[in-house]
């Protein structure tokens, strides 16, 4: 996956044609707190979306549906089931039989192999279906890069207006594409892995490439995540949470900045470069 | 799944024989804080675990490894691969070859049937492979049950004490099998799903009844957490976090009891009978 410049939309000849059937992210309903008494809160969505590709029937992921286009095209990006967005005619999704079609132009490469070597080799790694092509990520090359310690304090404000859907009903994980201190897009989803997903789907409908991005999450920084985020190209990933062994080896071998536990001035560099140009006053 | 009566571990006959590798489940790594400092802090470890059945492979899950062998079983419960523990001859985790192996004394039925259904029909829910006999979990009865207030204020109140692995390294989920304010169980793992498996296991090897239990997790109420208690024959669920609204459908449907929410002293029931025994002063 070699960085390509960023196209702007109508310059792209290659965007397939796709609907825009985002669901609302939040339902109403009553529940009892701990006085007895009856109130209004908000829950998150979800909801079951089966993806078929040229009426073949592969997947159905569980979503909050905010972003279901983006999602099917980011899971045949991050799975690697289709290797180019000009392969894609189009992406429909209709939720009253809680499906996705996205159609080929002229069929899958090596279909039959595809879906065997997923599910044989591999399986569903219960937290995602983990990649069977995890030889060809050593191939990605990501930049080396230093990341600022203002850089990190300026994005960790900025992704605070974002998680909205988490602040009203909880139960979601966020991700956030960002360039520098700018939040480009926040996705949240009940799905673990949806909302990158749902990114990596994104960054493909724009053209856009990862060298210059910060992946922000809200969840644990897993093998699984720092995969998706090789894929997509982004050399930095920053999480509220904690990181695993294998995430952190993975990390390590993929030249992927890990960055973890960041919170308020808190967090701590598990891997990579920073320059400490906005250190907090030390208590005394 | 009728409610069975509780067999002492030494009247069992049908126990397997299983290993006993359980891991380490933190590992010690070298992390750089926010004054540019150098720290030994714990990670989660992580590790894949390749479940084979009578030498076919089924599934690689990512794991924590405390409880592998219980894991295993509880997988294969949940998923509804193997319906009952006397079919099974024992459990062998290798972690060498990063694999736990499980044996039948006769072999399964309609296994390629399970297995075509299970990639076919539904596929991997992207957070969980989502159980294809959905059918079969509307014949579960659940007991009615109140629970009261200060049953869940114990609760929390011993549930403190069991989350260790979060409290040094993060980047787990906890789940707990609980009678009263007592915890019998408590599981952590990287895996979504992975820690209500290894109670299901447990529960299974000691031939326990869940109808008398309460299931507590630190994890989101989703549709595929509510379907595994309910299969357990648990009748109440209590999370720190929050629900989806096809979690909370489920819940109705199957006559789960849903707590969410709680922490301190606040929660909010979506879903059941409580006892307000132990209100809290208001607030003026």
């Amino acid at each position: 996956m070699s960085p390509v410049a960023e196209v702007p939309r109508s310059e792209n000849p290659y965007r397939p044609s796709i609907s825009r059937e985002g669901l609302s992210p939040t339902h109403p309903v009553t529940a009892t707190d701990e006085y007895g008494d009856r109130r209004e809160v908000h829950i998150a969505g979800e909801s079951p979306l089966t993806l078929y590709v040229d009426e073949r029937e592969i997947v159905t992921l569980m979503t909050l549906g905010t972003h279901p286009e983006a999602l099917a095209l980011g899971y045949l990006r991050t799975q690697r089931f289709i290797e180019s967005l000009d392969r894609i005619r189009s992406v429909v999704v209709d939720w009253k039989t809680e499906s996705v079609k996205v159609t080929t132009w002229n069929g899958v490469d090596g279909w039959d192999e595809k879906l065997k070597k997923r599910i044989v080799t591999t399986g569903c790694g219960q937290g995602t279906v983990f990649s069977c092509t995890l030889d060809s990520i050593y191939e990605s090359r990501l930049p080396e890069v230093t990341i600022r310690q203002s850089t990190v304090y300026g994005l960790l404000d900025s992704i605070r207006k974002h998680n909205e859907i988490y602040r009203r009903a909880g139960a979601v994980h966020g991700c956030g594409l960002c360039k520098d201190t700018a939040v480009q897009m926040f996705v949240e989803d009940v799905g673990r892995h949806n909302a990158a997903d749902a990114i990596a789907g994104y960054m493909w409908l724009e053209h856009m490439t990862g060298a210059d991005k910060i992946f922000y999450t809200t969840g644990r920084l897993t093998s699984e995540i720092v995969m998706k985020v090789a894929q997509m190209g982004i050399p930095i990933l920053l999480s509220r949470s904690g990181v695993t062994n294998m995430g952190l080896e993975l990390a390590g071998e993929l030249g992927v900045t890990m960055i973890a536990r960041a919170k308020g001035k808190h967090f701590l560099v598990y891997h990579g470069q920073m320059t400490f140009d906005a250190q907090p006053a030390r208590l005394a």
